[in-house]
């Protein structure tokens, strides 16, 4: 514990960024120190669940221009698990409905002095325009179908708890990849960290282009099980209005749902993740979401460690930059 | 002082219960024991003013399905005065709305790693089906007509304040018996504390089958009146469809509304309740609501102090619990 | 730092109010002990950033009829950095749309024992309606068309920081006077403090009437402006329904905008404000709102130290009158 309290006295010199706007631009040591100060807030906080008080004084803006309960809340607990106040934006009757440019709502929140902002848009580069036009951190908690970067840590650290060594490690995410900013995120973490990624889906939803990244495209679950180390379940936006011909949910879940029969044909220590709120009976069954190979509700937890990780990084990286600018 | 304190070393022998469900399955050892605490935490509180860190590190998620305002906030009142952080789920906006089950939802809140679960929900037996399910303390917020058991508690609170013994106290619950939950909870908990219950409204609203459980039913607020103690203005919810037939509003308020005319057939020291909010004109006129009889302000006062009870009665059992169980 | 601390050690004699319900009501000496204080928090709490525990134990509580994230966000961080906690109702899901009435509202909200109540409501005089029926304080944070005082004070901090003697100083407020409470505000705190106050607009957004006030009134913004000190541009709500012949959204920018041509016509020293959420292109042009003279941004920090300093003093103001009355 003392030597915990230890990683906390300063940043560690890989450190440097005051924003997270994506996985992409990270370095494999910039994701491993992520990662590692996660295990860190885990351990120091009794697994997420008492109070380290290294962001006293500073206080959080989320700021949603989509709805999220989820991720806002653990952006929240995470924010006040370090000490930090929370102050809440979303869209509906905030100013940008007057008329008020994204920036300028930005501007006047951190205005109120808070040490970052947690932003969710539709629009992909909303986060980079941000944090261009903001002295405060600027996280990145979903922007379209672009990234979701810490849904990716949190879906890597999940996995590296269980399978210490990513390298060669053999992961899928099955889905809707087209319009899924967690695969985005899953895919650049994953492949810097030494990972096989194979995107798996209906032809409607997964594109052959990211074969150029060195991920593997396939569109039979069946063909590619039995190599999988770790399976990702995508949820399958039904409530989106899809344009292209897509499957229908009954033939979603024929041939791609985690079941009893899938189950037997994979690798008996395979894990089975899916970011949530999971459909049950579409992308997986009961049987196998509760079952001893699901670390779903593990992924929750990890969530608010990656999430103290990230907070913490980038608000003291802040402070290190405005000081020495001074 | 020093005394109150010592309450909350620990645990009172009678109190096991990790969630609060009901009142009906409460023995009379059992609600008096949440009834002292609450009084406890009153005093220790100042009269609810004031903060005692009994449960700081906590958190406590309040999971709304159904719109509340007001119980909402004096549970999270209630939390914060004991130091414990809160954290807000409602149904808009929440990933019900995207298939999730009510049961990965909550399991999802609890991998946050939240002490306790305070449920709203339109369907009885919901905060059930979470207890059978988490680990963490789940406390029923009403779940649809079924039960509503702190305001249950805190209305039973506020007439002992006044009447210490309540055996034998004549109380009557005037309106909409049929779809109250308000009026479940107090019937069960009066009845078990030695009350004599009379139900008292329109026929559409009040059923016979009340008498099987000893409580007195009756159709004439004026023929009871001369006898009660104790008078619990139900509101009348001109904003639910009834599909039976039912008294206009002009109706209610001629055979069923409090006035000065009635207050003078009533006892001298009757007291008047209302879980509210109140329909001034309606179940109440303002010169009753206003008057010496009313305790409506105390009633909600004492919710806060009924909940910091449930809330560290509650959160400390699991505990116990779970340490034991290790 | 020591002689500010002992600013906070009791109440200066001149402030004994307990609630802020306009402006138009306070001397010119109440109106300088809320500015001096909002200067003693901003100077304690290192410019709005950390926190000094003065207010800690108390709940203020956001009653807000109308949408408004920006001065509620506002309030709820100035009740934080002062050790208070908060608590949130609205009209949407609260009980007013059960027929409640906003008095009892109130009065229950009261009763969960808040210290200060912060109120919007559409209807002119609510926060006076509640002030005479409650006992903890009373903040108006907009009553219609009426008045919004800490918005007409933070704007006045903002200017009395640049110009410290507002004695003989232009100020023009210009935009949508008739239905603008931050209008009325101003006008009536800027002239108590002895600057010379313009209105300027369209015809059907500014009325002959303040004339009798000792306020200039204007129709063109190009005659007036070599002479102002101050500009403060009002929002145009394209929102609102207008009911009068109104110009056009072009007509509006081509009269009234603030652009660099304009700029040119200025005194060098111009200060230019708006109280936001800002139409770029409309009132004001980007290069003007982001040019050295504009000082938007200050006004939302100075939003947060001028809520500080009016919870304070009221809170404060609050509890000696209910300990000198017991």
């Amino acid at each position: 514990m003392t030597d915990i309290l230890h990683a906390f006295a300063s940043l560690p010199p890989v450190w440097k960024r005051s924003h997270l706007l994506d996985l992409e631009s990270l370095s494999a040591e910039e994701l491993t120190c992520i990662l590692d100060y996660a295990e860190h807030f885990r351990t120091a906080t009794d697994g997420c669940r008492k109070k380290i008080q290294v962001l006293t004084g500073h206080t959080l803006a989320n700021l949603f221009f989509e709805n999220s309960t989820r991720t806002r809340n653990s952006f929240s607990l995470a924010a006040r698990r370090l000490g930090a106040d929370t102050v809440e934006f979303s869209s509906s009757g905030s100013s940008t409905a007057k008329g008020e440019t994204v920036i300028d709502t930005a501007k006047n929140i951190e205005a109120m002095n808070v040490s970052a902002v947690v932003i969710r848009h539709r629009t992909p580069g909303t986060p980079q325009l941000l944090a261009s036009n903001l002295d405060c951190s600027v996280i990145n908690a979903g922007d379209g179908p672009h990234e979701h970067p810490t849904q990716g840590l949190l879906d890597i650290l999940t996995i590296r708890q269980r399978r210490p060594n990513l390298q060669g490690l053999t992961v899928a995410l099955v889905g809707d990849i087209a319009h899924s900013r967690t695969a985005r995120s899953n895919i650049w973490g994953l492949k810097k960290l030494g990972a096989h990624v194979i995107v798996c889906g209906p032809s409607t939803l997964v594109s052959k282009r990211w074969e150029q990244f060195g991920v593997e495209v396939a569109y039979s679950l069946d063909e590619i099980l039995p190599r999988c180390d770790v399976l990702n379940l995508l949820r399958i936006q039904f409530e989106r209005q899809y344009t292209r011909p897509f499957p229908s949910v009954r033939e979603y879940a024929l041939l791609y749902a985690m079941n009893r029969e899938r189950m037997e044909k994979a690798k008996d220590d395979i894990l089975i993740m899916a970011p949530g709120p999971i459909n049950r009976g579409v992308e997986i069954t009961p049987d196998v979401a509760d079952g001893p190979h699901s670390v779903i509700l593990e992924q929750v937890t990890n969530g608010i460690a990656v999430r103290m990780a990230v907070l913490w990084l980038t608000i003291m990286a802040g402070q290190v930059a405005t000081s020495g600018a001074k």
